[in-house]
């Protein structure tokens, strides 16, 4: 084991599209941990579009990233020293922890994971933030109904994937919306989306009422913007639209206006409910075991796109807004064995 | 009894903002009810805003008015002549009826008033379609707990002073928006709201900060546009916007942009539902039993702004939109006895 631990720092705040500019790498030693404490080795960590948020220095939902400090998010890694007597020396746990080789945590909120049930970079995409989030938002609030018509934007995307695959268990027809040929194939071909639309080549308008000759009832939304604009023209009596994220307005300098949306919703007696996980903490550990056991049944299939190195994180987080990934983007810090 | 008839048609669609140009005024013959029929004379007649919607030639949850036949509207009538057995000459009903002196129903979608229980005309007003409209939007959509800040646009008019008086009963701090100090300083001192905003006199953004320093729980949304944006900006955690009406928008030559609003509703985990009193169709025998017994009970208040004569109907529809009204904007066509 090295005496060398590198971390990301957040160096400035981006305005605009961030860039690698605003991240530093830093080298400091491996801290030792305290009684009650781990030392966790990063395996894999998650890049996720909510980060953007947190960088701007904003309160919302959740306290702003410092600069200067280092970046926090999902990680994957290995228990390699354990002062807490509630978790051994190579178990393999999952938590929100810092960008960085090694960290430490007094196990409070980590998550133990199973290498034999899933490959532990599931905790990170579908069998853990994204996929809960996919999980409570399209059944929570969707509330999906056999023979509805479903629309999801950012569709090839880590939440997009599995909000699709849960509505077809659900017995809806599927629309996807993503902006390349190589995911629309992904999402038909593999995944069997009833339709996709490729929003860099299409005709929004026209493309949502071809694929949507009934209207919408439920919208998965994690773009807004014009897409939203167009799907929100077609929507039915009673219709949901989950606003899950809103990744076309995360890098603009100045907010967006666009067509005020409530006479709509009054004319439709449409609902629009915006949510984050965490809203639903406590039924995390029901949604983890009905993710799981579908994945098992082989339900539900996935993808990842991984980077190696943990140098390369803040590429990769910049990547998500160029809509690089499909499916689930991770950087791989170490190996597992 | 008169031979003539006089019934309101609409003349054109109106382009923008109503005038008397869009209304004409024809006379006819008074009809003769067939076996099973009904004839009504009209006592009151109901001017309201979503009938605005309806004059533009759009299809949305309503069919809309056709040009050059008589417009229809809530009504409150007496039976002068009965050819069906459920009714008798001289009772009162109310429905959805013409614009007219006289007119003929099947009595299928009547509804029998007691004049004993309370004045007649509140069936068009607290103790009708508006009265519901604030009950099931407030109390369904709304779900107010005690504490909890309701902000209420529109809020002298039909239904925000119901809307206002229920939050009230229901243990809410409750501030209204209104547009003179007539109607501001009833709100506040005959309904007892516990703030008020002029939304033309005052900042709205400051007043909103000064009136709800604890941020906006509910909000129920009666006008829309600009107002609304800054009553945005307050929203709570799990914030619910009840989205009732949008009254400055209805005579919009040009739909208006706005800021999107998705990114705020997802940061604060709201919850934003458009509704229309039918929605509620099999409940409202439950909400006209309730608003009738606190009305008993002296629990809520109301004002009518009555005029005289079925010729100024269009008149008292187009005020709705200047603001004229407070409370319950009512036409008064003949005598109830």
């Amino acid at each position: 084991m090295t005496n060398t631990n590198r971390c990301i720092l957040l160096a400035s705040r981006p305005e605009g599209m961030p860039d690698e500019g605003n991240f530093e790498l830093v080298e400091e030693g491996v801290p030792e941990p305290a009684d009650g404490e781990l030392l966790i080795q990063t395996i894999y960590l998650s890049v996720d579009p909510y980060m953007r948020g947190r960088m701007t220095g904003v309160r919302t939902y959740i306290s702003p990233f410092d600069t200067g400090k280092v970046l926090t998010g999902g990680v994957v890694g290995k228990v390699v020293v354990s002062r807490n007597p509630n978790f051994e020396k190579g178990e393999m746990v999952t938590g929100n922890l810092p960008w960085a080789d090694y960290s430490l945590s007094d196990g409070k909120y980590l998550r133990k994971l199973d290498p034999e049930a899933a490959p532990v970079s599931t905790a990170l995409g579908i069998a853990g933030m994204p996929g809960l989030t996919a999980y409570f938002g399209l059944l929570d609030i969707g509330k999906p109904q056999p023979g509805e018509t479903v629309v999801i934007s950012g569709a090839a995307g880590a939440v997009g994937t599995v909000a699709g695959q849960i509505a077809k268990l659900y017995g809806c027809r599927v629309i996807g919306i993503a902006g390349s040929e190589k995911k629309t194939s992904y999402l038909q071909q593999e995944l069997g989306f009833d339709a996709v639309i490729n929003y860099r080549t299409e005709n929004m308008k026209e493309a949502v009422k071809q694929h949507c000759p009934d209207g919408v009832d439920i919208y998965f939304d994690n773009v807004g913007g014009p897409i939203s604009d167009m799907v929100m023209k077609r929507i039915n009596y009673k219709a949901r639209i989950i606003l899950c994220g809103q990744i076309s307005q995360y890098n603009l300098k100045q907010p967006e206006q666009g067509p005020r949306l409530q006479g709509q919703l009054i004319q439709r007696s449409a609902l629009m409910q915006g949510f984050i996980v965490s809203d639903y903490a406590d039924r995390h550990a029901e949604g983890i075991k009905q993710l799981g056991q579908w994945l098992k049944d082989g339900k539900l299939q996935y993808r990842e796109n991984v980077v190696n190195g943990l140098e390369n994180a803040p590429q990769a987080f910049i990547g998500l807004f160029h809509g690089e990934n499909l499916g689930k983007q991770l950087v791989k810090v170490a190996d597992e064995q």
